[in-house]
């Protein structure tokens, strides 16, 4: 299964008044990673919405697990890989990585969502295309 | 000229690690501000895109002048109001007030924005309609 | 048990490019709502922090539903409440209204975290104090 | 004078409704640079603080002009410099170019504060050492 490493540097204004990440900015960087793996898979987000005419990939589910403080001036690693694809959804899963020490995982469940002018709303999940899977299944 | 007063409580989260409103955090503070002035004025945003067929309301020139730190915890309040009309752009000005100190002060230069599938970006200035002027008129 | 009910204004700036609320903005709404309960308790932050001698209440794990989504303009109500509490640890459970729709769920385990200089990254958690539970006893 | 460049990956999460940057996340990529310059310069923000005695380096006033949209996606460009030393503040300038394009500049005046429990709000501005300003003065 394709993997992404993405390093993120640990900005000032990503901390809280304690000196460590504000723990909802780890979302962002998960969302930032998640979005590095499909473009590592060849798909550009920009390219990949016009061409499947899709309004996003909205999260459905997420859990955070924080095991060590990361600060500003700290420089993280995040793996993320694609945990298991379903008919419309899919799950992925984030490890981050302090130095040596894994400091937070992530997992998000993720709905392939087009635009439908026709219903509530103007939006209904998918069927996942099997072209975007096959690109992550090559190492 | 209409006016806008706003209540806005700091939050823990807009804060950073000096225990002091992150200043990127006062534009957020601003463009709220200047959203909810419109919706006193009758234009709730989503209601205003659509009647328009407007993008928004981007922002071209905006400056913050800070006086006084704000912290977690300190309820502040924010007058708005429009500065001046143009043809298709607008000044906003924003009093940002912590108890009796003024704290910070913003200015702000927008454009009356339309999409546009014909052009570069898709996207253009505008006139902006009388009627809208017409209604930041009163007090 | 105390809970609390927050008023939340989604702002244009909380909405990404599908126009509806980037989903780690929900863990700051999240944030602020056991803030307000605590506030509610009678623990206003930065009075509870120098009390105490906290550095804070970090996350260690955090969960969000999402069943529908919310977009600039909706004002939700989000209803908090301690769900347990543990010795040094505490679970607090949000449910998110929009309109009559419960629109999306979130639960965290928070520990009370002080300042100790000596010991590595100058925190640790504590027992937290029978005095704070009590105060969350009552309706 | 020492200048940075930085690269910074426009994502999802930065952009709004209308799909371009939302103007005050502009502000966070402004302040990441200046940090980034300092580093360039041999200051890591969190050595810097605990050498000087630093609460941080606050704004006090900053302006950004945005010429050109930057949508996610997009990898943008900026550079930093220092534009004038003060006795206890200085004045720092960026140009963020989107492609060939120059898309928005920014420019910060801010204030060099110490912690210091004796005084009002526990801070205080004090002259920038010498040596601060001799670090920038290299090519």
């Amino acid at each position: 299964m394709l993997s992404n490493r993405k390093e993120i540097h640990v900005e000032w204004g990503d901390c809280d008044p304690a000196g460590i990440v504000y723990y909802p900015r780890f979302f962002e960087y998960f969302d930032s990673c998640t979005n590095a793996l499909f473009e590592r898979a060849g798909f550009k987000k920009q390219e990949m919405l016009k061409k499947y005419g899709l309004l996003g990939i909205p999260m459905v589910d997420t859990r955070g697990q924080f095991y060590a403080p990361a600060a500003f001036g700290d420089t993280v690693v995040v793996e993320t890989r694609i945990k298991e694809w379903g008919r419309s959804s899919f799950e992925v899963e984030h490890k981050l990585y302090n130095g040596d020490q894994l400091a937070a995982e992530g997992s998000e469940k993720r709905v392939w969502t087009v635009r439908d002018p026709g219903v509530a709303k103007g939006m209904r999940s998918e069927a996942i295309p099997q072209e975007v899977k096959d690109r992550f299944a090559r190492e």
